[in-house]
């Protein structure tokens, strides 16, 4: 096979690949040729949109969402692609717990203040306990369910909110997005785990604003578009939304003239939230398992996305 | 029974206390022949100080932690003296986890770069996973219990020290003090919540950081003099620490000229993490049940310290 490298092979993984007859092209290194030659992608970059997708038949990628990917494109020519689900949900639900309660236990203000801490001993930022409060997490996938089953742990009650509605590890309940207003206002937490799909993109508008009435912090790792940035900076703004803290945001980065950047309630970080230990040891033993029964059966052994639903 | 107010009561606890025959004197009010009279401090502040120790009964502390009270004088007038252990737990071990996973998942460089933060996406600061890894966690009363449970729950290793090495809900393993040095070895993670006593002052000196051979993070949330804070910042600048949390320091505020003030692997907090919600209300139920049984028996119904131990 003629392997595309637009991701970061380590060098013995290029030589298991070459060992076993494979000939890796960096994606730097692409000529036009070769581009028409190519049979697998491996993660995805701007090199990857110039291969011949008649004859690609595989493409890994090195993140749980795809939907920065031609899908239509790769349905149509009956390309095999595969995610990485799994294996970015331990670090998310950890990120999930850093942003939480450093906002819960007032911990984000003082950050902020720092020479200047002490004196918000006496100003008392609002202190909560998140024990025995509700948290609704939209998507209860590996993502989803990783950060229920560790709030729970921590005496959370945790709803779910998915298209099918069916019970997810970690969920105390999980209901179909038809009831999502509903589960907005019972919410003293939001986590946004869904997919990015036609389907998703401003889930998170004004009407789902106002319909939280709790006053919830709301947290994002899923994807930016989701949300309707405009309307989100008018819930802050509202109280609508207690709090915020986004992984993700769109446009990212985010432009320098954001009012978001000078909000005390708003924690940002720059899409970091997914970062693995080892991720490079862990996409390459999915891509090179799904490799070895592409070539025996024309299958792949895990990880499959579907096309038409988009992850 | 003349009830010295030096914390904060509400007026319809005040109304509780005088409907059952007693009279509350405020301590910015208390002039020195009262002061002669009083029988029980509520809280504890300058004014408690001035009053008549032979004829004081009990002072109900609002905090966990006594060792800023007199002990030795109140042990020498038979004072009985009730903290409040058991009402932080909670709170602080919330607190725990986001300082915690703030620090774990790269989250702290991001808060702190505001506007500059998408040039950390390249960066890639160094982002671990703590599921699998060992906290060790000094102190098992309450606080220590109760951390050790949240931290367990969500795949931490969990070993406790204490002073007699008995169980204790929340740890996989508790060692006693003996084997202080043997446990900071295997620690990535290391948490004070150690009453403070003659036997802990500067307990996390120098020996204690060099033992620390895994390069742990390093969380204060017991007192201050508890760590030897030169030696702190010593072992933060040759990475025997990691990255430090600190609720509490030596002394409070941190002078202006602190050198952890200029670190990034320091996050630094204003003495917050115990913050209760419904403070009032929990301190003043463990004070009236206290008064109510002091009167009828002699006797406190709970949280009486041991002035000899301190805690």
């Amino acid at each position: 096979m003629k392997i595309l490298n637009s991701f970061s092979l380590k060098p013995e993984q290029r030589q298991t690949l070459e060992a076993a007859g494979h000939s890796v092209i960096d994606a730097d290194k692409l000529d036009d040729a070769t581009a028409q030659q190519i049979d697998v992608v491996y993660g995805w970059n701007a090199a990857a949109t110039r291969v011949n997708f008649d004859r690609l038949q595989f493409v890994q990628a090195m993140s749980a969402g795809v939907d920065y990917l031609p899908l239509a494109e790769l349905a149509k020519h009956h390309v095999l692609l595969a995610n990485t689900s799994g294996i970015h949900a331990e670090p998310i639900a950890e990120y999930v717990l850093g942003v939480l309660f450093t906002i819960s236990r007032g911990i984000l203000p003082a950050i902020r203040a720092d020479r200047d801490m002490w004196t918000l001993r006496q100003e008392r930022p609002p202190m909560t306990l998140l024990k025995g409060k509700t948290a609704v997490i939209f998507g209860t996938g590996h993502i989803g369910s990783t950060i229920a089953t560790k709030l729970q742990a921590l005496g959370l009650h945790t709803i779910g909110v998915s298209a099918h509605g069916r019970p997810a590890a970690g969920f105390d309940q999980v209901m179909t997005d038809v009831a999502t207003h509903e589960a907005a206002g019972r919410a003293d937490v939001v986590i946004n785990a869904l997919p990015l799909t036609p389907d998703t993109k401003h889930f998170y508008d004004e009407a789902f604003f106002a319909a939280a009435s709790k006053q919830p912090l709301f947290i994002n790792i899923g994807r930016g578009p989701s949300v309707d940035m405009a309307a989100l900076t008018q819930a802050l703004k509202n109280k609508q939304i207690s709090a915020a803290a986004l992984d993700v945001v769109d446009p990212e980065p985010l432009p320098q003239d954001s009012p978001l950047w000078g909000m005390t309630n708003v924690l940002l970080t720059p899409h970091i939230s997914g970062t693995v230990p080892q991720l490079r040891d862990k996409v390459f033993k999915i891509f090179n398992d799904n490799l070895k029964t592409l070539i025996s059966s024309g299958q792949l052994a895990s990880h499959q996305v579907d096309l038409t639903r988009g992850y």
